[in-house]
């Protein structure tokens, strides 16, 4: 019986019909051979995990609590851990604001369908993190798209003009401090603004605050959810202090919105896993988060400004990159190369070395990162950036 | 300043703007209550999970794997143990086909975003599991309603009817075996004809298969998918044979949408937890598996058999149930008897004892179910199996 495939039918919805698979999953392959340096991923260092206090809290848990492996309600425990943690990061909320999520992405996506309808609007940066856009995909939404700078972030009165115009976007997403992939940081002025026009045109901001907590300066400025309540729902994750393979994040909302947050969970993926929210739960009982985030700091700080370092000593003289104060990433600019993909390729065939060409995170149609690269420094230790970035600088050099 | 809601704005997707918590969700909160006797949920018995192996398995990987807790691709050794699990099943299949989830919720959730548009056609029990109405509800999809009976299952013939009709369904939802909420499974004839149709109209089966490895008689059916590989699309889960708070599934479906998939799964949450899918392989490598199988039938079915006995014994002369082969469901009518709501109420008030009201599980606009209740019988001990339904058993005498 000769077979008939579905997709020659028209049998996938609209969106799926032209998936591809996206840059940043082909090299998810790629970057994580172990003869690879990689520069490439948002990987936090799995040399830093806190493994064996993990695994003292998930030996506890399964040793003491009997539905640690049982559909279960949302943990108010970790609930009222993270309600902590936001305090730290200058932000007041209560428990019953507080939606745990399979990491941030879930939380993005879960936002995203509860906002948006199939094709409305959305308010996005010109250059910006592809999760996002890959958790809008298939709400196929018009892009309203603002210019960002790579050393001042989002175009705020361009913001303002969209939001004065007449398509109404059902969201801004925005990310305060260290950008992925920009690495910048927002003023206050700019934080300030931003929720003025929110609250004004009544748009909520999505704030995806993923990198928060890991800042390198003696400042640390509270993300916008600190300014309103209302307009600013913000997305939390444990994958960059903690760890990623544990997926669990968080989402602040105005409290009326959870039961249809609740109801798009549970038809997603019913719940967060309750032996991981235990778990972290416990870890968190145990007191040395804060000790572990102090280490986390100085350690991607010294990662960063061994990067920094390596780049002027080896990088072209008209390269120019910004620093970032919170984050894993920084851009660099080449003027006038706008071969990166061919650079890329030539990086991991002759010299193991990778990294993410900057027009991975153009929205389509815009092209202002050609010349761009994206840089890790979280991943690798000091010794292997400063090997890394001055095979990257010789490869720069000889591709033509 | 006064406040303004978003919902009075009307800034909600479309479906969320009048979304409830479902009945599942609010009985959640009451159900898990220590002094209730739960026959309400899904829930496997706690007792039973294999928790010192998974410490054991847990620990192991923890103190040995150094990639565990970061992002990774999804883990071939935990594929190929599900390809060798499908084998027991009698449906073969190649790593290749298959992709994992958090939980058979979520490839339902990902496999009904990747075929149907809003608003498309979809086919459906008139009687069926709740978690496919809310993975569907913001697709808002036109419900083709086929009749489903107690004894047999999905009227066939029926969805024949449909399938020659002008409505072309993105695809039709089905359980072979332990149907939740009826506890039926389908005879192989009606197996045999639904994949004919499904061939004949090219229209996919999303075939749920969370129950099929929780089989208590001498003969296991295998599968649709045992029958087609390119109709059939298959979900399965760990939530009932191993446990559900670890939130791991697993769908087969034709190789080549994979990518599509994938760009879906990673726009919803990035991957599925690294360090529960290693955990869980590890346990599998430990080659318990099939003994634990083996001593969970073994118990199932003694709880099933005590609630049948009990059900004899106590309920009223004209109450009719059938005899599950698979799964954790007894699907019990009782003529005349449409007052099920009440009696849940006072079951939980007075008898600290709960279930769920059949026709929780119908259709917006189908009744069949109202003189019917959903009775669990894998979550308690047989001694409380027998206390809970006489209890049960006096309310529904008690409420007139």
């Amino acid at each position: 019986m000769q077979k008939i495939s579905i997709d020659q039918e028209k049998g996938l919805a609209s969106w799926a019909r032209e998936v591809q698979q996206s840059s940043i999953q082909q090299l998810l392959g790629v970057a994580t051979r172990p003869d690879i340096l990689s520069f490439a991923l948002g990987l936090p260092a799995a040399t830093l995990f806190p493994s064996a206090d993990y695994a003292r809290a998930a030996a506890h848990v399964l040793s003491t609590d009997p539905h640690a492996l049982q559909y279960e309600p949302p943990w108010h425990p970790l609930k009222q851990h993270i309600v902590d943690l936001m305090a730290m990061r200058g932000v007041f909320c209560r428990v019953e604001q507080v939606f745990l999520t399979a990491g941030a992405q879930q939380g993005m996506s879960l936002l995203a369908r509860l906002l948006l309808d199939v094709g409305g609007a959305v308010l996005l940066e010109e250059t910006l993190y592809s999760g996002i856009l890959h958790a809008l995909e298939p709400l196929q939404p018009a892009v309203l798209a603002v210019p960002t700078d790579p050393e001042t972030g989002m175009d705020v009165e361009a913001v303002a003009s969209f939001l004065a115009g007449p398509n109404r976007p059902a969201f801004l997403y925005a990310i305060s401090d260290g950008h992925n992939p920009l690495g910048v940081s927002l003023s206050p002025e700019k934080r300030r603004r931003l929720v003025d026009l929110a609250r004004q045109y009544h748009v909520p901001i999505i704030e995806d605050d993923a990198y928060g907590l890991l800042h390198y300066e003696q400042e640390m400025l509270a993300p916008m959810r600190a300014l309103d309540d209302e307009w600013v729902w913000y997305l939390g994750s444990f994958s960059k202090i903690l760890a990623p393979a544990l997926r669990v994040g968080w989402v602040i909302v105005p409290e009326r919105f959870i039961p249809a947050l609740s109801a798009l969970k549970e038809g997603s993926d019913i719940n967060t896993a309750t032996f991981t929210q235990r778990t972290i739960a416990a870890y968190l009982d145990m007191g040395g988060l804060p000790d572990h985030l102090t280490h986390l700091r100085r350690e991607y700080r010294a990662r960063r400004d061994a990067m920094l370092h390596a780049l002027q000593a080896t990088f072209p003289s008209d390269a120019r990159w910004s620093v970032p104060h919170n984050g894993m990433f920084i851009w660099v600019k080449i003027p006038g190369r706008e071969d990166m993909e061919k650079i890329l390729e030539e990086a991991i065939q002759k010299k193991q070395v990778a990294f993410v060409p900057g027009h991975a995170f153009d929205l389509a149609g815009c092209f202002r990162s050609l010349p761009c690269m994206r840089l890790n420094f979280s991943n690798c230790d000091t010794e292997h950036i400063e090997q890394g970035i001055d095979r990257l600088a010789q490869v720069i050099r000889e591709v033509r």
